[in-house]
């Protein structure tokens, strides 16, 4: 093999373990704490909740990120998302994104 | 008039300065700085912002809010919240939410 069939060989697993697909089905059972506020069907309890819906993955993922760093911050959400690790962050956001 | 009719219309011409209803197609107009990343239809022409379509109003005005104030920052947000009255915060969010 030569340097760049290596270079390509880990390139592609590089790539490969870096998009494992979100299972929303697990996502599903994660938002478990998340649907008290913001509804079963991604559609919030109260006006003042966002609808989560639809919502853009990587949004969702970007706004727990903040919230898990405290550069966003919201007493009710930063404990939710500081429980969350990066897989959870992934499938709750790909469970939201896929309900109507 | 006793102080208790007073006091009753008072409360009533308070109750109404709060409740004048938002103004969807002032709204419509204002949020001409928002369609540019938050899309004509309030689905966001890049998935790292979020879709508005339908959004809650309480939400929405709230972010909005926060942006003005600092206790959400974001360098896109900021400015261009910081460029709404508190009646362009209100007719902005009713736009959004009323769009599917």
């Amino acid at each position: 093999m030569n340097k760049a069939t290596v270079l390509g060989i880990f390139c592609s697993l590089l790539a490969f373990g870096n998009s494992h697909a979100a299972d929303i089905e697990a996502g599903k059972e994660t938002a478990a704490v998340c649907i008290g506020c913001h509804g079963v069907d991604g559609h919030a309890m109260n006006p003042e909740w966002p609808n989560l819906a639809g919502q853009n993955i990587k949004y969702i993922e970007n706004q727990l990120r903040s919230f898990q760093q405290g550069t966003r911050k919201n007493d009710l959400m930063t404990p939710m998302a500081q429980s969350l690790n990066a897989e959870g962050v992934a499938n709750v956001a790909a469970y939201f994104n896929s309900l109507k």
